[in-house]
């Protein structure tokens, strides 16, 4: 008998039809014996009514009251899911976040789980109870409600699984699966069996969005194994857990493409003390997300200058060009230039450790393609490549080709 | 500085342009200095949404779990009214029926308040806060959600104005008040000032239908004083309290109409004792209400019979006829018959008890408008004749002329 914690978003949840898929699945392995806490979201498209709700009457709203509004969502799909369980003939008890004993501080709409006291949870499960929890959702000491904020619902699945000390945390979603590559891209994409949390976690940040950082930075902090898999279908997903010494076997894990790259180049920038701290102090006080920052030697004896590039997200690229416009004067470069059709090509995998020339192969394949290389940045499990967007495409089926071929 | 406590139902925040003139309306009374506390229900038609959705799920959903989808509509609104609050630049603060401290007790869907404890609600109104508290809704001492059922929303508020030691309990409705007939029937209506709380009782029950009987016996057991208004304008409306000396001195507060009556009548009951009891346990049983009996007395010296007639809701008219052809080979009746276009037009008035010839001054003027009464029953207060619907409105205006022209 094992203690399965099943989180489903939005999407699994998004009537009643699909409310009862769920209580379906989840009868499965009730018929198993095993015990089962199952998170879900609010059916999708409830938060954002609700948001539009408070905008119509202010365009600012209160956090608390927004916590306090949006808390219903969830409220909503844990009493539906705990009717579609007895109509299916089974014991079931929703639990709002604060009744579940998930304890937060207060700051509202990004409160941060601080402890968990699963009392009530485990008598329910003993006594034979299905117990559904609202995701997204937990109070502060003092009974104020809460909300986690965005992917708050993966996040409350992995911090019960945490607390309960289950068997495994079961995160549905749309896909199959993470996989080796987005497979509308690259057809021959497989679907990986396993993941460290580190390469998930960069290919969380690198724009493959299965799941938010936090939740996977949380999983590795409490050593949560989960299972990303699809409430679609009945195949096994990806198993995301601890790094284990034969995952280095294989070099690289997946390949990922963030097309929403925007490039910003200052030429001729006084090659003096000060001058970049001062522009990204700038970009960070108009809170501008830099990724990637590079610095090309300076050239010319008499008054040196250099060529300073830098990426950001293209949502950004105006307020940054007004940002670097601003400060022509004081920091005194001879011009500016951007492009808002850049990619970021990434690869991804634990196995870069221990096995050399991984860079040179990426860079030589590249070359192959006739992809020019823009700008370059490394992590101990990771080679970020920045290139021509309309290039992507066909780098990232080269890249997969030469590293992930089956 | 008065403490007010305002209820607005769901058509008064069925809109965020309703929400908004809410909030302008509390922000009235807290420029004059007075402290708020805002009741308000699930904006109009939310609540048959979520009990849709549950339906579409099982047709019999558990009453615990209906209570958690259920509360999640009052919780939406005290979240937009605190946020329209605040764009009016007031300070307001909403807090769930768990988090106002009205403890209640298990009996989920119909809940009864056991306790209140204000005390958060004391310091926030005294950090210069309106307090807006989600109406219909409670916990139980072991923290499970409760609703109190139909009316609720109005017992919150009358509850918490007993709780507060408030001055006074304003029910913002769609009516301007309570009238001393249906306006709609008798033009010449008047809305009255104050009413004592058991003509408020008859008149509630005889289908006057502005308020649940519960809240109003609430009311009367803490001596709560309430005022019946309308939110649509600022005309102030009916104060219902303790009755007084005065109120004596009108001999009729009003008059009303219930058009849902149906009559049965049992022919030739063989007069043994036991026969009325057996037959109203029958219908007990059914959950049946019977509101009027009248039993005449028996005839026929061998076998002595008599004739037993008796009124429902219109709308158990077919099962009450069910439960009687059932009991026919039992009880023994000669026959049955039964109309269920009958009306009851009731008078309601403390000023009966010091006023005689009440009774006959009714049935007088029904005899001039050639109003056959067919059953009778009164109260110390009021006085209720069943007569053929068609002749109802008639009657109506007949006698709200006899004894309430001013």
């Amino acid at each position: 008998m094992a203690l399965i914690v099943q989180k489903f978003g939005g999407t699994s949840v998004a009537n009643t039809e699909r409310i009862k898929n769920v209580a379906s699945r989840v009868a499965k392995y009730r018929a198993k014996g095993d015990q089962i806490v199952v998170v879900v979201s609010a059916m999708s498209g409830v938060t954002d009514n609700l948001i539009n709700l408070a905008k119509d009457i202010m365009p600012l709203p209160n956090e608390r009251e927004m916590d306090m509004l949006l808390a219903t969502g969830e409220q909503t799909t844990i009493a539906l899911t705990a009717i579609a369980l007895h109509a299916l003939n089974l014991k079931a008890v929703s639990l709002t976040g604060a009744q579940a004993g998930i304890l937060t501080d207060g700051v509202h709409t990004k409160a941060k789980i601080q402890n968990i006291t699963p009392k009530m949870i485990h008598e329910l499960l003993d006594d034979g109870h299905v117990v559904i929890v609202a995701g997204f959702q937990g109070q502060t000491p003092d009974g104020q409600i809460t909300t986690l904020g965005r992917g708050g619902s993966d996040l409350t699945a992995i911090a019960l699984a945490a607390a309960l000390k289950a068997d495994l945390c079961q995160i549905y979603t749309d896909v199959d699966g993470v996989y080796t590559a987005d497979p509308r891209i690259v057809p021959e994409a497989r679907k990986l069996d396993v993941i460290s949390y580190d390469e998930m976690l960069e290919l969380a940040s690198l724009g493959a969005k299965v799941m938010q950082s936090r939740s996977v930075e949380f999983a590795k902090k409490f050593g949560v194994v989960f299972e990303v898999r699809s409430s679609l279908n009945d195949n096994p997903g990806t198993i995301v857990k601890e790094e284990t010494k034969s995952m280095e076997d294989v070099v690289i894990r997946g390949v990922s493409l963030d097309k929403n790259q925007a490039k910003v180049t200052l030429l001729g920038v006084p090659d003096r003390p000060g001058m970049a701290a001062r522009i990204f102090k700038a970009l960070a006080d108009a809170a501008i997300n830099v990724d990637m920052i590079v610095q090309n030697v300076s050239h010319g004896a008499k008054d040196p200058a250099t060529d300073l590039s830098f990426t950001v997200d293209k949502a950004d690229l105006l307020k940054a060009r007004k940002v670097i416009d601003g400060l022509k004067a004081e920091v005194g470069y001879a011009d500016v230039i951007s492009n808002e059709k850049m990619g970021k090509l990434s690869i991804v995998g634990v196995g870069m450790r221990s096995h050399s020339g991984v860079a040179a192969r990426m860079f030589e394949t590249l070359a192959k393609e006739g992809v020019n290389i823009s700008m370059i940045s490394t992590s101990e499990i990771k080679i970020s490549v920045v290139i021509d967007l309309a290039k992507g495409p066909d780098a990232m089926k080269a890249v997969h080709a030469a590293f992930l071929k089956s």
